[in-house]
This record gives structure tokens, sequence and C-alpha cells, in this order.
């Protein structure tokens, strides 16, 4: 069975997050209907990260195996044609070998935490950046984050529910900018434990709004402890916006 | 009566357009609703721009008379409180002379016509771009438009509903570029005709696809016959981003 890769764009806020679950519509439901309604298979489409309810994605990648071989520009129409009216659309189908798997392929992870950074609340961007209503200092935020480069023990930015089996991570790169009325926060890893970008974000914001000393973060994190965390920043600001693969995973 | 100058952003698509109107909710209702929520008066506010249904702004102006002098913050900030739910933002407040008319006193618009130029739908961006699905030349469509630069006979791009006592008008600066996945037209003028950055947006896509000639433009123009003008591009894409205003208009 040929497998394809899906690089997929979507607004989180109407889903319940990524994965399939009992109490409402999921992304990746909505992505597997949507397949089934072109090409009348049950599949199962797997996801490289489990966005949670209101995340939104820039790039995530699924893998999903059909029953016959199709031109990968029709495979991508059909499914967005099939997605309406869902906010999610498939922005690039490629062929790729059996052994790459979305999840366990990715050599590396990219988010971006978007902060509507100004007093008046956000108009067209609602529901698309987390609204901070006091003036923020990005650079002392940025320079904060330095801390948390590297391989650490991120217990205390871990969700009480995160299903992974160490909480020891290893972050490549963080950047905190401000980009019009907006502090951008990238960061990026591997792979991340439940609600530690949420979780930096949230702390991060302690920091710039000057409650917290730079110092702080250094000091959190090295308490491994989730008490010390700030406030779990809320999902809608959000976005899952790139998985890397090494080539040898996606060449046929 | 102290009058003030706000500057407004908001997402056009729930309403009819800025001005007020017997079949539905506008800007301009939702506005003066809000500041006679937080004051208890009557008010008429005066928008620089009559956007259209559909039509978003960055960066609207009004003026407004206000019974009483406020701290520019609280005003601002008390009609925000007003205006929910509703998708307006009062960005800034400022007390201008009793002179400053946000319509008359203008001396420069910019729009920004957004083109999402991709092969699947907007997610996100669902009603804040116009969706073009075939690939556009940017740089054709840039150097065609300067034709429009100048003061010319504006009658091919003038809806036949317009209202202005001519079709001649300046156009001070248009540019075309790609940014990421969009193509951004911007456009500057004292003034536009009704529908004239619509038309002129419909019309540069036809060049951006290679269905005209770059010459095509100049040459719609010079007719000025509204039969020669391409489809009017539809009013998601449509930013009013600025209005500015000479210094004196504005010194207390």
């Amino acid at each position: 069975m040929p497998r394809y890769k899906l690089t997929i764009e979507y607004d989180g806020g109407p889903f319940v997050g990524w994965q399939r679950q009992e109490n409402g519509q999921s992304v990746q439901q909505a992505l597997e209907e949507a397949i089934a309604g072109f090409c009348g298979e049950t599949v199962r489409v797997h996801g490289a990260g489990r966005t949670d309810a209101g995340v939104h994605a820039l790039g995530q990648v699924a893998h999903v195996d059909l029953g016959r071989e199709a031109e990968t520009d029709t495979v991508r129409d059909a499914i967005n044609h099939h997605l309406k009216p869902h906010p999610i659309a498939v922005l690039a189908t490629e062929r790729v070998p059996e052994g790459f798997e979305a999840r366990f392929s990715a050599i590396k992870r990219e988010y971006l935490y978007r902060i509507l950074d100004r007093r008046a609340p956000p108009t067209s961007r609602r529901g698309q950046v987390w609204h901070v209503g006091v003036p923020l200092d990005a650079k002392a935020m940025h320079e904060a984050a330095q801390a948390l480069v590297g391989q650490h023990d991120f217990t205390t930015f871990r969700a009480a529910e995160c299903q992974a089996q160490s909480p020891v991570k290893t972050l490549h790169e963080i950047a905190v900018t401000r980009k019009d009325d907006e502090v951008h926060l990238t960061v990026s890893a591997r792979s991340f434990l439940h609600h530690q970008v949420r979780s930096i974000a949230g702390s991060l914001k302690k920091v710039g709004e000057g409650r917290w000393p730079l110092e702080r973060i250094a000091e959190i994190l090295a308490a491994a402890d989730r008490s010390a965390c700030g406030p779990v920043a809320p999902p809608e600001g959000l976005y899952l916006v790139a998985v890397d693969y090494p080539p040898e995973a996606e060449t046929l």
C-alpha cells in the first residue's frame, strides 16, 4: 500500500484537538472522513504531534496508507474538497517509503506562540493569539528563555497528565521577538512534553511583565517542580509550525 | 464639546459595512452604541472611509464629540469594554481640535488587498484573504500596476453606484509584493472611488494569472469604460490600513 506524507494547516478553534476522542470532532477524524469520502476507504491518519484542543497548525505532518497509487496533487485536492467546511487544509502531499512514520521519524518540531501585546483586544485575530494587555519586554523574555536551551529535566514545564516516559528533553532553539503589535515565541526540539510550550510561554510572560526577574526561569527549571511554573498560556496562541525529517526517511 | 479621534480595527465579516443601514448591523452603529453604553450620550461617529460589507480595517479613523473631557486611555478602554462581543477594537484615542474632520481633513488613505495564492484553501485566514488557487506573477502585477500611478480618469475602476462627483483621482503609490503564500497589493491616494481598489485587484489578478498582458492595465485605464474592467475582487481581502492627516489638523 503506497504511503503518503501530508502537510496540514488548521485552525484548532472548533476541534477537541488532533487526536480522535469521544467528546467531539477532532482534526484526525475530519481528515479520515475526508479521505474516506474521496477514495471509499476507511483509513487511519497518523500525526506527528498531538496538538491540544484549540491549538493550531501551520505545518502539521501526518502519514496515511492508501489502497492504490494516485497523483500527489490529486490526493491533496480531493482531500481538501472533502474537508469542507472544516478549517483544515492539506498544503502538500508526497509519496514516502513504507518505513516513514510521521511521529517516530521526526527529528525536529517547531512551535510558534503568538501574543497580541496591546491594550485593545483582537478583532480579526480573535482565537489566533493570546491577548496580553500590558507591555511586554520581549528582550528580557528572550534573554531569560536562553536558560532553557539544551538538555534539561523539564518537570517544571510538564502537565500532570503528560504520558512521556522521561521529563528530560533537549531544546534546540528558543527565541522571543517583537513583530509589530505581537510578541512571538519560537521554540524547536526533537519532541516536547505535554503543555511544555504553553508552560514556557506563561512563565516567560511573567518575565515580560516585569513580575519575575530574568533569573527566575533558570531557577524554576532547576527546581524541577511543577508548582514553580507560571500559569499555562491558553491554547489559541499556539501553532505547530513545522516537523522535520531526515532525508533518508522521506526518499523513496 | 471635546472632539476625539479614534483609530479603529475591525473584522468586517459580520457587518453590512461601516455606514449605518436599515438592513443590518454596521460598524458605525456598534461604535455609537458602545459609546452610549459608557457615557450615556447619543453620539454620532464620523468615519474617514465608508468601507463596504465584509471589508476590514486595521486603521480606520473616526471622530466623535463627547459631552465632557475624559482621559483618552479611559475613553479607549471604556469603548472597547462596551464593544464586546463585536470584532471591533479602538486602538488609540486622541483629543483633536474642533475643526478636525475624519473624512474631510484626511490627506492620504492606504489600503491593502491580501490574496492567498496557493492551491489549498485558507483555514485560520478564512474571510481575511481572497483565495486564488493558481500561481500569480506578482512582479508582472506590480509592473502593470505602475500605469495607474498619478492623476487619471478612473471610470474603468469605478462602481456604477459610485457617488463621487468626478472619476478623476490621483494614486500616490501602488505596489504588489509576495509575502510567503500571499500576494499583497498596497495602494494609497487622498481618496478613492467606490470599488476602486477591488476593481484594480481583480484586474491585476488577470495579469498575474497570465491571462492579460501587462499593457492591458494601461489600456483599460485609457478606455475609461467600466465594461473594460476585470471582475471586482471580493470584499474579504480588503483592509483600510491607515488614514493620514496634516499635523495642523490634529494639533490642539
